[in-house]
C-alpha cells in the first residue's frame, strides 16, 4: 500500500485562460484540493501574456507543491496560427511544473474522455458532470478548470494502474 | 541623437535547438556582441526539454542584459503536430526575455528576409552571407544562431525607422 497521498496538478493550457485543478489520490480514493484558472489580458503583447500565465501557474505550483502534473495533448485543427498560439501557452504550462522538478505526464484528449466518461468522445457538459460525480466537493470557475480536474483524474487512474502493474511484476519475481 | 547603444537579442526558437544572437546598435551602426544556440536532449521528456531551453535563454538574458528582444513569427506548414511543437519552444523563448522585463518584438520570416537580403525569399546560405557582411566580426555555431542574428538586425533596422519617424513627428509639432 502507498502510505502517502499523492498530490496531482492537472493543467488545461490556453493563452486566454489556462485552467488548473488539483486532487490528492491514495490508492483508488481521490479528493478535491482546488481548481481555478489563470487569465492573460488580450490587449497585452504575446510575451507579456505568456509571462502572466507562467507567473500564475508558478504561484499555484509553489502553493500546492504537487508530486506530479498532467497536461492534455491538445490539437487545434482550425489552422496553423491557432495551433501555434496554443503551443505557446502549452510550452509555458509544461515549463512551470518542470522548473519545480515536478514530472509532467501528457494525455491525449480522447484518453482523458475515455478515462472520465467511459468513451473517447463527449462534450464539456458530460466532463463537468463526471468531475462532479468523482469529486463531489469540487468547485470550478470555468470549463477550463473542470477540464484540468479531468486531466488530473485521468492521471490518477493511469498512475494507479502503473503502480499496480509494477507491484504485480515485483511479486512475480 | 541617441546617446547610448541599444543591445538587441534575437531568438530563433526550436525545441531541438534555439538560436540566439546579440548585437548593439547606435543609430545606423551595428556591432556583434555574441551568438550561439541552446539545445535540449531529444530523449528527455517534453517538459524537461522546454525547461532546458528556458534555463539556457534565461542565462543569456541575464548575461547580455538586452534592452530589447526580437523573435521570428515562424510557421510550420508541415502538420499540426510540428506546429504545436514549435509553438511550445516559441512560448518558452518569448517568456525568458519577458520575465526580465525586456520588450519582445515579433517579425514575420519574409519581413526578416526582406530586411536582410532585400527580398522576401532566400535560402539559409544567403542569410548567413548577409549577416557576415553586416556584422563582419560575427561568429555562429549554427544556422539557428545566424537566423537569430538576422532577426536582431531586422529589429535594429525597424526600430531605427520608428525612432526617426517619432523624431520627425515631434519636430513637426
Amino acid at each position: 500500500m502507498e502510505p502517502h497521498a499523492i498530490r496531482i496538478l492537472g493543467i488545461d493550457p490556453g493563452l486566454r485562460r489556462t485552467g488548473w485543478g488539483a486532487i490528492a489520490c491514495k490508492g483508488n480514493a481521490v479528493t478535491f484540493l482546488g481548481a481555478g484558472s489563470v487569465s492573460s489580458v488580450a490587449t497585452d503583447d504575446l510575451a507579456t501574456r505568456l509571462a502572466a500565465i507562467h507567473a500564475g501557474l508558478e504561484a499555484i505550483v509553489r502553493e500546492l507543491d504537487p508530486h506530479e502534473a498532467a497536461v492534455e495533448q491538445t490539437f487545434v485543427n482550425r489552422d496553423a496560427s491557432a495551433t501555434l498560439k496554443l503551443g505557446q501557452a502549452r510550452g509555458v504550462a509544461l515549463l512551470a511544473p518542470a522548473q519545480a522538478g515536478v514530472p509532467v505526464a501528457e494525455y491525449a484528449p480522447n484518453q482523458v474522455k475515455k478515462t472520465i466518461i467511459g468513451v473517447g468522445h463527449g462534450d464539456k457538459k458530460q466532463i463537468r458532470m463526471m468531475v462532479k460525480v468523482l469529486l463531489p466537493k469540487a468547485t470550478f470557475d470555468s470549463d477550463d478548470a473542470a477540464d484540468a480536474l479531468a486531466i488530473a483524474l485521468c492521471h490518477a487512474q493511469h498512475r494507479e494502474a502503473r503502480v499496480r502493474a509494477a507491484r504485480l511484476e515485483e511479486a512475480a519475481r
